[in-house]
């Protein structure tokens, strides 16, 4: 595995040296900070080529493949990574990336296996989240297999599903009546007399390193080769943060060469406040208002990465789509329907972007893209039956 | 791939030929039919060897990487198979293993991706299946990806999950004042005119073909050894008698040594049929009166397989136990709480028959054992929400 070498801020660019304490984010502008690593060792085809040699071994399986670009550390895993990569049944050159297969069925398992396996070495006993409701999830998973406390704040409306986690995980749940802007506030106000270590979304730099190994895997899945666009789910941002940062290290390692893909924000148009800054051509977003979606995950009203999220799909020559509610749920049942799989909603926002895209030919059929199901449909039962107009038999 | 060679019945050992028709059940006995192949192929420690050294070929990832034992056919995948085995944290002898990771969240993917795969090769259009619940979800998805229309036939108080599953899909879905017994009721009768082919449990030989690559993981995940003990939540009992044709086929093939596992079946107090059978010393179970438990898998009240479970059982010098539902979620609870696993409650029964055996001393803690989690918690979002006391936030 590798050793740091420094963290780094997205912003100003300020370094910071490796410490005994738990990083947070940086100290002269609260940017997000990078990990940055001495990656000699993990140079070239032929240490490429060792990449899941070892996939047999049960430590280093799944997302661990990647060991020798992640931090060294113990790893708390339970099954993360190394997701199918599908193939649509109807579009030649469309493939779909199915986190649902991740513990806690989506993708914040990634972020938070790494991040909590540093934690713990770092001697954390306490932690907290705000979340729109899979991270709370999969916080309190990983927190009770790590033996450390969780503290979670959600929408007092996020799905049945990621309450049932949370209680089952014996995490310290507080509904709240609000959006996950107003979860964060409360954790930031509580953290410093609660002795809880904050693992808001880009505010300590593990969850991203967790992350951008869907960005190794995709390229390793696809032949070591980059597709043409990439669309992602987008509320806090984090993946395509870390893919992005994932193809930047896979090209200084050697590993892959080529036109990186068109990042491709994916937004709702209930909660769109990437969307909107794109479109006016901002670097920041402005706090969305009334942000309303059944898409839960992409019910962030203003995404602490924005600044990065906008630089990167800028970079790509991507863009941010945002589609209705009523178009997420046509795309849901049209992939139920003719493909087979149970979309998140914010999954089926990918697939109606990549739909629209089509429409509008910025994307023809012969770019060969990866949509992204961030979650399986199974953590929105409840939302699902509502959705579908079915009401328990009983 | 492998040829067919013959079928031949788990019961009477008539052979009966492959034809251009799809095989259902023995036309003498109506006993449940094996696949057997010409093997010769797929001999010794080299050919072993060769499993799975393709598994970045997509077709050819999940279960697929044992298709040298498998029926020649394109398979329908949603990316079945290869799931997560979890050491224990607590335990060391511990393996959970952990099927909620496959595609509809549960092992019922194995069976009927490989089944539906078969089908389509028989140019079949319409398939109908009595269900407990998470089989009809899975029918439902592979059977909209394979272009095939499909009946599925539930008891009313399913977990909502399955029910939406169907729905999603395009299913047909009846749900029966029942139980699966009734629903098979009704399927039996309608199925000549309807031209429906019956996806029932055991009455086709496929669905045992996909659930046996359980039995080639978990040896090979251990590193081509036998555990000491399996422990399978037992409905229809599918899997446990697909291991055990494994673990037959392994030894014929050379690719594993030494004594079986002990299969332990396990069954909720409510619905115990096996188990009553096991302990009357009886070769075939009675129909379980009065059938009621949370662990809604489990609710099969005269499995069609029970001969076959009951026999693999006693030559294996295992057993069979039933736990109450209060003890299933107590082991849930510690499961979620202890180790970050949220297990199906059919999954518990599994963690609670682990600690019985234990505190019998039929099982040392020095025994290696593989529990199955034979499906994701996740699946039952609206029945751990009721036992876990809790309500939506709304």
């Amino acid at each position: 595995m590798s050793l740091i070498s420094h963290f780094e801020c997205s912003r100003c660019q300020t370094v910071v040296p490796p410490s005994s304490e738990a990083p947070t984010v940086c100290p002269k502008c609260a940017g997000t900070l990078y990990v940055r690593y001495d990656l000699s060792a993990a140079k070239g085809i032929e240490a490429r080529d060792r990449i899941g040699t070892t996939v047999q071994d049960r430590q280093w399986s799944g997302m661990w493949r990647y060991r020798d670009v992640l931090p060294t550390v113990e790893p708390v895993t339970l099954g993360e990574g190394w997701t199918p990569m599908l193939p649509s049944r109807r579009y030649a050159n469309v493939f779909l990336k199915e986190e649902g297969a991740n513990p806690t069925g989506t993708f914040k398992a990634r972020g938070l296996a790494m991040a909590i396996s540093m934690l713990r070495s770092y001697g954390i006993k306490k932690v907290a989240v705000p979340s729109a409701g899979n991270a709370g999830g999969a916080v309190a998973a990983y927190a009770a297999a790590a033996g450390i406390e969780a503290h979670i704040f959600m929408p007092k409306d996020v799905p049945l599903a990621n309450q049932v986690e949370c209680v089952a995980y014996g995490a310290h749940m507080t509904l709240v009546d609000g959006l996950i802007s107003d979860c964060a506030r409360i954790v930031g106000e509580r953290k410093a007399s609660e002795g809880w270590f904050d693992l808001s979304t880009l505010k300590e730099p593990f969850r991203v390193e967790g992350k951008k190994t869907m960005g190794y895997e995709l390229v390793e899945q696809l032949g070591w080769e980059y597709p043409d666009a990439v669309f992602y789910p987008t509320g806090g941002g984090v993946g395509l943060i870390g893919m992005w940062k994932a193809f930047e290290e896979m090209e200084e390692l050697g590993w892959v060469t080529g036109k990186r893909p068109k990042m491709i924000a994916v937004q709702a148009a209930g909660c769109a406040p990437v969307a909107k800054a794109y479109d006016e051509g901002a670097d920041v977003s402005v706090m969305f208002q009334n942000a309303a979606t059944f898409a839960s995950g992409l019910r962030v009203p203003k995404p602490y990465g924005d600044y990065i999220i906008l630089d990167d799909v800028r970079k790509s020559g991507g863009t941010v789509v945002a589609r209705t509610d009523e178009e997420l749920l046509v795309s849901l049942r049209d992939w139920a329907e003719h493909e087979g799989i149970l979309l998140s909603p914010e999954g089926a926002a990918s697939t109606a972007a990549y739909d629209h895209l089509i429409g509008t030919g910025f994307l023809k059929p012969s770019d060969r893209v990866v949509l992204f199901n961030t979650g399986s449909g199974n953590k929105y039962t409840d939302v699902l039956a509502q959705a579908l107009g079915l009401t328990n038999g009983d």
